[in-house]
């Protein structure tokens, strides 16, 4: 690496997740733009591509090709489509390049991909560290190759994490009730994302068979066993999701509320909200932030943990940014500090 | 009661639940709009006063004078704040009149009611039908004074009522993962309810502590527990429930959906989907419908139901019109068959 | 005809406009939904296919066949893309049905059209009558094939038409600043009105350009030059028209205010607004209404008009609806009678 | 000044505009949050009042005082209702801090200001600087005291400005149909801006009778008389103005869009989009930018001029800062490179 100016590509830089990825490395004080890329080349560059980026630099959007990557590039995020995203990523990585992949190509135990996915595994997906940044620094500190978690896993496994291994915890069944905003279904054109259609609606999709759910069982060791409802917002982005766990925890601030504190003291995006705050959607859309809000039931002794996302930034491309500072021995948060723009 | 045309009062017509009755007496061919009143009176017919309404019988919009309501009209439809709401319908069926009450002053026993709401309960609250039409029509035949069910209460004991005393349904803790859109939180204004501090957000609120708790535990026998947790939603209208069920039960076709299927078959606005079928918000915004969707997840074997209801309707002016076509001798679905915009 | 129970066909009924006939045919009294058709055939009848038709008369929706078509209707909406809508009306109406044909294939003369679509123009098409109800009632009662009229088209005709030939107005050039929600664009799937691009934008499209100018002018017996400017606004339905006018008229109540009361005195579905009011969206979503609002600015002398309409209801579906109850003797508003949700 | 690191101070932090200054503040390299006030004090610093706020300096919500302001500050933000906010930045000026008033009351002659605001002036009303940036960047350099321009004249004024006293334009008249976000209208909380409202409308309000028209043209030398029609969008943020103008000019390239590159190439906000493109809402949200697009229409010859800018940030707290910015001898972007989120 050159130390504080790393030459950056992006592939699939047309994506939401793509194109999130480009505001922040624009914006980034030792990242530069060096290559965009996606399966089609564009005519004009990025600044005429997005109509939003009027002062950005201009570099091409150029058709996906390795060897160029390879030649303009020291850091790479992929941010393909699942089964096409892996194989480029672990393609870039033999070329000797550091590669961060967005897909979920790269996150889970052969079989387990199978089965959840649908598609044959990527080979040497093994060699990839998964990059949920609060709980990898040091992995991520010497990794070449790194799986980005899922926008529904980074969420759930935030608000789950203190609770492994809690001998007061039953971990058999966590119920994750859990809302997306619709960025998180990708750029391409789809009827049912047509604007007249989502809008003012809510409904799940994927019942029972979304695909983050062996992601966030084996970040939390296997401690629970979560059922992962995925349900469909009105707005474009942001992620919430609800846990439900039965705990027999009961004094809210010397147990519960000082776990959490103590657990995230030194994570500087996770921000744990006082008894009686919960998270908004607002306050963490367009930040790499995690809101974090907990509430116990005096009736059922449920403990609900509420967690909020950015699933553009904290789950995609703000923590590809943040494993990127922690691969190149950046501050973990440079680049990272925008304040939301609640209204 | 004069037969096929009934004289028809609105006392709260300037809330969102008041507008809606005004909407659909209108469209009623056996009620007759006789009487609006407001805690202000108005300038202007109802035609005016509403922009929407350029069409619809000018009748004012008068303060409140139960006298004057006694003498204009035989049935009453009550939707005012709670702890007025259910005085001014106890007053009102004590002159005489058939009186639907809105809010939830008649709906628990005194001490519960004390509990959840921290007011005093209302005198003769124990004289209403608890109205939630598909489980009442009996009582309702007969019923002077009828508290109307809760829009969260409503859509909740719609999805869990057919599991009631179920051998194989574990009903010591139900989890109720409840969403609204933001006319539940009524048409005063409020700061949090602004236009732009809503659009794009979605957060919980009342955390452990929502009123329609104890009305929900009350519906289902005191069979469930229930952990209901209230989240707004940054659409106008719409609830949806999703309600998670310890349960042995697995065949789908065998066992669950026929469950429901003859639970509801007599039932003409509940609608049991069928297997991978979701309900959408937008499917019953505007209608009296009840959309429910059921599904298990093989892991954790929990029961998933699924209830969309339009808050405003099924949950509060339709459940009231279809509760005085049961007090009247009409066909339920009288003056309720409209069918939803979708887009 | 069959008098007072018409059997009606709709083809192209998975787009919005045909969907919305779909709902005004399952209301109307007089109107038996005989026949849906597409062009693709779908597994499942209407009550499946349409997740928010539950209680709708299962028809099946299959793919076009002109001949099953005549046996099964005797009037037909067709709502198909332009360039082929008015082909298949007019074979239609060759086959000796009534036909209400909802494109822009009918409405103007062949080089007018050849101009502005860019298409060969449809043999035949000036036998079709033009069914701005307003104005055509004498021409509807007798008519077989009816070009329907466009949404933004309808808007602007309401607004400017009592000014037509008027000596005080100066027709030289007419501003029409006009928005309309998405559903105007149709409802195949778009990368450009996918929910996440278009959710809190607007701007223009079709600068210049829109096809809707020349029958606006035409309409108006060519006394005006009216530049349309088309923009999108992030709602779902609804058309605004501002249209600026120069004009010597000063005195409202007398002059301007009296001319429009009194030309649409007949009109049940346009609403002139009193001084100081002004038309809603809101007020006009889910219903046939037209509301027109009009100011003179003391300054600059400019008329302003602002009119609102349901751009799938009296700017398509609605208004077709209207012409059909014309055509076959109904009332004007016989299952147009709805009114708008407000919130 | 304390040269590279101004404290700041902003009164009236809890409406939009100053909410939006201390994003903007805390964001930037030179400016140091020193000082934050509103009408009433608040519990809890500034990162607890806000909640999309967490990492923000922790400054206190103070109730005004202008002693304890004139101790803290060098230069100081006033963002108070029209009435109030002239006297209280006139008042700190003279105690001798740099002053940016954001509201009107600085902006007009007196008579004007009486005329259209309904108040009595503010007393050296006529000593500050009217500072819309790319028009006044000497005098700001000067500047103690600065009135902040208005939103819509801001977009209104950069989009006519190049075609001040050109020769082929006719200035009699020009329309500006204006369209502007919610936060527009400030964040009290009032009936008609709740969400159950407002989303899903558009409707006009202050016809012929909005204070910014005299404002802008006052800012266009008198050259043009205008009419400005401000109207609301369902979206929180953006001001959109759509101007005709009566011109001869006709040849695009080499004429009118060569007039605006040319009148704006030391503008880095302003970009004039290329042929063909329009301006869209959502590329200038959360940034200081203002886009322009130029059409001609072949029929009428009239000029078409678009202009897109942040209400919040161009129309308010952006352009206070690019003034401060100027004011301090910074760069003129400093702290205002933000891109646009687009989705």
């Amino acid at each position: 690496m050159s130390g504080t100016n790393v030459r950056v590509g992006i592939v699939g830089v047309t994506g939401y997740a793509g194109m999130e990825l480009m505001r922040l490395v624009q914006s980034h004080p030792h990242l530069k733009l060096s290559y965009l890329a996606a399966s089609q080349a564009r005519s004009g560059g990025a600044s005429e591509l997005f109509l939003h980026s009027r002062n950005m630099a201009d570099v091409a959007v150029e058709k996906f090709d390795p060897a160029r990557c390879q030649a303009l590039c020291e850091l790479v995020f992929v941010a393909l489509p699942s089964g096409t995203s892996g194989v480029v990523s672990v393609d870039l990585w033999k070329r000797g390049l550091r590669v961060i992949d967005l897909s979920g190509d790269l996150r889970l135990p052969a079989d387990t991909y199978r089965l959840w996915y649908g598609k044959e595994p990527v080979a040497d997906a093994a060699s990839a560290v998964y990059g949920l940044t609060e709980f990898s620094r040091e992995a991520l500190a010497q990794a070449t190759l790194v799986a980005n978690p899922g926008c529904y896993a980074t969420a759930a496994i935030l608000a789950l994490k203190p609770l492994v291994h809690h001998p007061r915890v039953d971990s058999r069944t966590v119920v994750l009730d859990a809302k997306s905003g619709v960025t998180g279904a990708g750029r391409s054109a789809q009827p049912h994302l047509q604007f007249a259609e989502l809008a003012n609606d809510f409904y799940p999709y994927r019942v029972t068979t979304h695909q983050h759910t062996p992601e966030i069982e084996q970040a939390l060791d296997a401690s629970f066993q979560v059922l992962l409802t995925t349900q469909l917002l009105p707005v474009s982005r942001g992620i919430f999701v609800s846990a439900y766990v039965v705990s027999e925890m009961v004094d809210w601030r010397e147990e519960i509320y000082q776990l959490y504190v103590n657990f995230y003291a030194d994570a500087p995006f996770v921000h744990v909200l006082k008894q009686g705050e919960v998270p908004h959607l607002k306050a963490v859309q367009g930040t790499n932030d995690c809101h974090i809000g907990i509430a116990q039931d005096p009736r059922t002794k449920l403990l609900q943990i509420f967690s909020a996302i950015d699933n553009l930034q904290k789950g995609a491309a703000g923590q590809a940014i943040q494993n990127a500072n922690v691969m190149c021995g950046f501050a973990e948060t440079c680049g990272l500090d925008s304040i939301a723009l609640w209204a």
